[in-house]
């Protein structure tokens, strides 16, 4: 007697999971650097120097007490404080501490915004596919719906017309994620416009707000001259789940926040409920260490050359052989369509080269591969028959 | 529009809390030594030098890349044999890393226990006062009802004819906390066959497994000859909730696990339903450098001379003055009954003294204080006087 939607998450690995533990036995049956491996979207370049200064710094200048001791639940003042601020110069808005809670990564983040805005078991949340499996379990854990915008192919934007009609009385939160987990894809200015127009026209029909949950954790891996908007610009009601896992190269250290600006409606309200929710999901405070950490490294940019030269040499390659795909803006995924239109059989036959991409079936985006480019630029090289041979298989 | 329930966890702050609060104002206000806080559980004694050593060996001799990347969602490999190994060296159970299941301290290993014990809104969690506040929030967050077994208050072990009167046919699981926060007392062999037999019988009964949680900070803190029992070895269907927050003095770094031993009923299902649960409450794995660091002290205790040494003056000086309270066996809390009988009034009247001590009504145990004593024992010295001047006032 087991709670069976746990038993089920527990027993259902994701698939991008079972394709890395494939890759793993691929490692030791064929050798290393015979297997491709773009399976998974972990940060292949080591975190910026002033990461390991940070920690030395915390461990060897303060007192051990105060390093390895309790926060407040929503993360000590000067760490926050030093995040509002290089938000606030970054991007002009009003910031300080107060609008910010600190979270073991945007995972914590997300689940605490959306059992902050699930009222009751009618409760909606909308996603836009391409999405982020790992919501469907967030949203449904919560006890409340996923509802899911089918994809627009042609730039993987948002397909609008769908997206009004999935808004109801029900809906409390849209996620969206830009730069996109698996499409590589931003959002443009007037794409954020459309969706802010539409959600305020939504909300005052509704007589309530409808929350935009903006998972960010790719905002700093952006290419060439754009960067990422600062969302709450865009549409007041508007809370930011951000993750230092991507661009400081941390993902296991699980330190990210969420940020309510003052401009949301009730903020202080909605930064309780968020509070709240965390402390019933059992988040006490984020790790202090890591606190201290990016206290000091707020300011700290990643280095994105080595992502964006396996972009630009992925692309290039791939799009010469006849592959499809959207040049990517940001994160470190690209975005292709199977030659052959079934991207799970695709992802099979790959398998028989030895080279590991994941099918985007599971991101609601079918016939769709993600290949995560956060790899070696060698192994990139070596891929590149593999990726030939599969071509001519499909024509 | 927002959660009800989120809102009001994240409104209404614990006492403990606003006390600690109004602590660091009086010391604003009256110096810091004049100013006697006994208000928090947090460790007053440092980390054991091992733990900086670990720190700075992960940092200093892993690459960047491994010590901070994820690591599985149920903890390396290495990190979980060693915490196995060192308790089956203790306890001779068997066990190996597949029984365990690395968390953000005792708190994520909770509610991830919870919600994969809890099967639909009918379930009940029972708990046995006195009983550490947060347990409602993490059971009535679960969707769950909470459950409360009175005090036995002639030694805080266990009130047994009320706590079999609570077990019905919703009963998913018992949580106990031995030694325990608040009481500092430990439950006995025969409490903990009592328990069992009761347990056993009703799951027999209502032909489910009824599990025990046992949430387990405190177990290295013990003092003189007894030792903290491995509870599975009393009753098969245990799952453990440990946290190194106060063994090795790092509440703040949040690392912890659950240990699901093979003699769980289907344990394996168990294992999937917590890491599912874990899943969907946003864990994605524990703090990967904390997993670093636990494998290379998971056979380092505490100090607890220290510990010791406060509790046999508080415990003497206070029963001197005429305080009523058992000699605690474990912990650092002396629970103390308040002379005038009504705890809330006496810690109000302890703040005019500037002594800061929490009234146990929280904590389900109506008359009673706690007296945390990790604290500097030239705290406890200049303290006794205020102890005295109230004791004086309730005669």
């Amino acid at each position: 007697m087991l709670n069976e939607y746990a038993l089920h998450c527990g027993k259902v690995r994701s698939e991008i999971r079972e394709l890395f533990e494939i890759g793993r036995v691929k490692k030791q049956q064929f050798g290393e650097e015979n297997v491709y491996d773009f399976s998974l979207g972990n940060p292949s370049v080591p975190p910026p120097k002033e990461v390991k200064d940070a920690f030395l710094d915390a461990l060897e200048t303060q007192s051990a007490l105060s390093v390895h001791g309790y926060t407040t639940a929503a993360g000590s003042n000067d760490c926050r404080q030093a995040v509002a601020e290089d938000l606030q110069e970054r991007y002009g808005e009003d910031l300080n501490f107060n609008n910010f809670y600190m979270t073991c990564g945007a995972t914590a983040a997300l689940v605490s915004c959306i059992r902050a805005f699930v009222t009751d078991e009618n409760s909606e949340v909308i996603v836009i596919a391409p999405y982020f499996p790992e919501y469907r379990i967030f949203v449904e854990g919560c006890g409340a719906k996923l509802a899911v915008v089918s994809p627009d192919y042609k730039d993987f934007q948002v397909n609008f017309p769908e997206f009004e009609k999935r808004i109801n009385a029900n809906t409390r939160a849209i996620i969206i994620n830009t730069p996109n987990n698996p499409s590589g894809a931003m959002y443009s200015e007037k794409t954020l416009e459309h969706m802010a127009a539409i959600l305020s026209k939504k909300s005052r029909e509704f007589g309530h707000p409808i929350f935009l949950i903006s998972d960010e954790p790719y905002r700093e891996l952006v290419y060439g001259d754009r960067r990422a908007p600062f969302i709450p610009q865009f549409y007041d009601n508007t809370v930011i789940c951000y993750s230092y896992s991507k661009s400081l190269s941390m993902p296991g250290d699980r330190i990210g926040y969420v940020c309510v600006p003052s401009r949301v409606e009730d903020w202080e309200d909605v930064m309780a409920a968020v509070a709240g929710a965390a402390r019933g999901a059992g988040y006490v405070c984020a790790p202090a260490i890591m606190q201290q950490v990016i206290k000091r490294c707020a300011k700290v940019r990643p280095d994105i050359a080595i992502y964006e030269a396996n972009r630009n040499l992925l692309y290039n390659e791939l799009t010469k052989m006849g592959y499809e795909c959207v040049k990517p803006d940001g994160a470190f995924y690209l975005f292709v369509k199977a030659p052959n239109g079934n991207s799970q059989e695709f992802s099979r036959m790959a398998q028989d080269e030895n080279l590991l991409i994941v099918s985007a079936d599971q991101f609601g985006c079918p016939g769709y591969m993600r290949i995560s480019y956060c790899v070696d630029k060698e192994m990139i090289v070596r891929s590149l028959p593999a990726f030939r041979t599969l071509m001519e298989k499909c024509k």
